[in-house]
């Protein structure tokens, strides 16, 4: 019997904005953070969840942890797992708390983070990776996990158990394979828009030396340079490998049409983020002037469920970018991954930032062995940055993430980096006052 | 000249929910609450303004004010007002606060406090009321005021200014009709879901006594007990009045459609929230099957103008109830005014709550006066509570929001009631632990 016994919150800044790691057409200067939580238990265990921000701003998702945490102390982990769904609820549904929301920004995020070290929580008590835990389930089980609130009109609960069902017989077979050969994966650390052309030509040539056939491209800044930009990269990956472009929302709907008619030459997989992550119809507008030239693909701002529901529905995106701790945590994910399988888009997680490749792994690992069972256009995103801080940190070997094996959801960061880095007054920030 | 030296931060909360106030089949209990802002000058003048929240939250909230304030520090009142548009971007545009939005949640919430500190301190110092602010601006000078970015696929400035300039010449006998007659409103306070029968009946017979024609019932909790309602508001205000029906979100998609259908022998004017604000197809598909039978309505947590650019292009609303202080203040009001005028759809802005009437009633003279020019369909909300706290409180006579005419956004409270009702420290809440 485990018990939840209280709870830390620790807001966790890397001050990443001075080697302009990250940067791009929007985000100038991200100072990599964490709105960090833990559960505390009685049983010699913790659940442990992040939300990723860029820096300032991660106090308030913290202030918002704050406001939920307290709803989970005192409950067992049995009675929290024995209805996911409810638990999930009880995050969201807060009647006077989801008038700051409802289910986007700082609350969501800080959703995120708890119903992540719920689950975390979960799958240490049960000794099994959490895309185990998750594999292990049956369908009737998973989507008892699930809230379908505001999206039944285009899944129920009854048709997600016969999607998942049809997955069962060769579920085994598909663990074997990713035992094998892992997942693959895109480095995007190659092409931060701030690294100087000979930093990007290097760290190219570095990538394909390691075996990388995809990599990411930032674009938006000034179109004579991202046609520069777009060159050089070819020159040095070749056009077998495959070049996709991230925008990070700087466009208007007709200047991202305008724009990318002039980089189609440098044949981009897809364009990402061409626009606000809250226009539907504006991705579509986009999609319709582009496709089959390029894809369209954003995820990593999309708020929750329902926008991704309408991005299926007006067949707005080729790729679905879905955030491990942007949307409410696993449960949320869950439901994402069974909408994108129903419309047949490939999930391609955002992934990077600190934590988030520890994340997405299991998130990609549970989309192919339980829910899609497709690798078709299927990426995991990869940066190199931040690993070093966490317990169990994912393993990336040619271009593949390989399938982890330690209990619990790989979000743990050591003690040592969480004090160091804790804000202000972490020793890491008393040395380098930014 | 007006420089800008600090701020202040209030965390104020109504025990509202003592008297089921407010209730409605989502929001069960709120505690009426201000995240409050006041920006203090060297010139005597003090710039206020707040985003209504329904209590717990509300911390989270003022946190992000507080992300936000210093950003005005130092800052003259010329320069702030003479780049409109830049100044809401300083709010909406930083770049690693953006991630936990963008233009979204507590960090949106508290730009539109901010934001409309910074018009109530200009209207102020101009002695004007903030009505009066925007009505005498030029075409030009309005739209230089306003973030187009992510609409001007729908909306360009050239547009907007074509717009305006139309409905210049008759702009001075708009304000001395309104002057005479004021703007038209409807009562919310009968209906709520909290509320008994003999309770519902009573504020009935009395708002018809007031001379109200127009009277909202919250629905969506009980099949049943709505129709029992409606029939019974029916039974005391008659079938010359119009009633509006409010389902605060609790449907999915197809259970809109099915419930209303039970209740539109009831001759609803519209349907508000009838699912997600966030859902903007399915309120297309709603309105679709519902219309001309009856209408739809939503904004009061439509997160932003890129939310409302959607719902006009889909024709998923026959009402659009844009939230003074939900939307990144009246900067991105007048955007969404605009998009609202260019697709015919009438404004009847969210009001009620703490200081919303105090605001809406300037948004809708100013949709009046300067934008869509109509009252064909327009109604303001009203709500009568809480309006004693405040230094210049709304005036309703007869059903109608009379035209303010002291400087400023109606929007000062009492200084005596900022600090008793202060959370936790206020005495009020130190007499009415809860």
């Amino acid at each position: 019997m485990v018990t939840i016994t209280g709870y830390e919150v620790h807001d966790i800044r890397f001050p990443t904005s001075k080697q302009k790691d990250g940067s791009d057409a929007m985000n100038l200067d991200p100072d990599y953070s964490a709105a960090y939580v833990i559960l505390q238990t009685d049983a010699g265990l913790e659940g442990h969840g992040l939300t990723f921000t860029c820096g300032r701003g991660n106090e308030v998702v913290c202030c918002a942890i704050e406001a939920l945490a307290p709803k989970l102390v005192n409950k067992t982990l049995d009675e929290l797992t024995a209805d996911m769904f409810a638990t999930s609820r009880v995050l969201t549904g807060d009647s006077q708390l989801r008038w700051i929301g409802p289910e986007k920004g700082a609350i969501h995020l800080a959703t995120g983070a708890v119903n992540n070290a719920i689950w975390d929580l979960w799958a240490k008590a049960e000794k099994k990776p959490m895309w185990k835990l998750v594999a292990d389930m049956s369908p009737e089980q998973l989507v008892e996990c699930i809230d379908f609130r505001y999206i039944t009109d285009v899944l129920t609960k009854e048709q997600a158990i016969d999607m998942l069902r049809k997955n069962e017989p060769a579920k085994k077979q598909r663990i074997e394979e990713m035992k094998d050969t892992g997942y693959p994966a895109y480095v995007t650390s190659i092409g931060w828009l701030g690294y100087s052309d000979e930093k990007v030509k290097q760290r190219c040539a570095d990538a394909v030396a390691q075996g990388w056939t995809h990599f990411k491209q930032k674009v938006g800044g000034n179109l004579e340079q991202d046609i520069h930009r777009a060159r050089l990269i070819r020159e040095v990956v070749g056009y077998d490998a495959k070049l996709m472009m991230d925008a990070n929302q700087v466009w208007d709907v007709p200047q991202a049409i305008e724009w990318m008619e002039k980089l189609l030459e440098f044949k981009p997989l897809w364009i990402e983020e061409p626009t606000s992550p809250d226009d539907i119809l504006g991705h579509a507008a986009i999609r319709k002037a582009l496709y089959p030239r390029t894809g369209v693909a954003t995820g990593e701002m999309i708020q929750n469920r329902i926008l991704f529901k309408q991005l299926f529905q007006a067949k707005a995106i080729d790729f679905c970018q879905v955030d491990a701790c942007r949307v409410g945590g696993m449960s949320e994910v869950l439901a994402i991954l069974l909408m994108a399988a129903k419309f047949g888009v490939p999930v391609c997680p955002h992934s990077g930032g600190v934590g988030l490749c520890e994340y997405t792994q299991h998130i990609s690992f549970i989309d192919y062995i339980v829910v899609s069972a497709s690798l078709e256009n299927n990426l995991l995103e990869y940066a190199d940055h931040l690993h070093e801080h966490f317990e169990d940190p994912c393993v990336v070997r040619k271009g593949r993430y390989m399938l982890p094996s330690a209990p619990g959801y790989s979000i743990t960061m050591k003690r040592e980096s969480i004090e160091a880095f804790e804000f202000p007054k972490g020793k890491m920030h008393q040395q380098n006052v930014h």
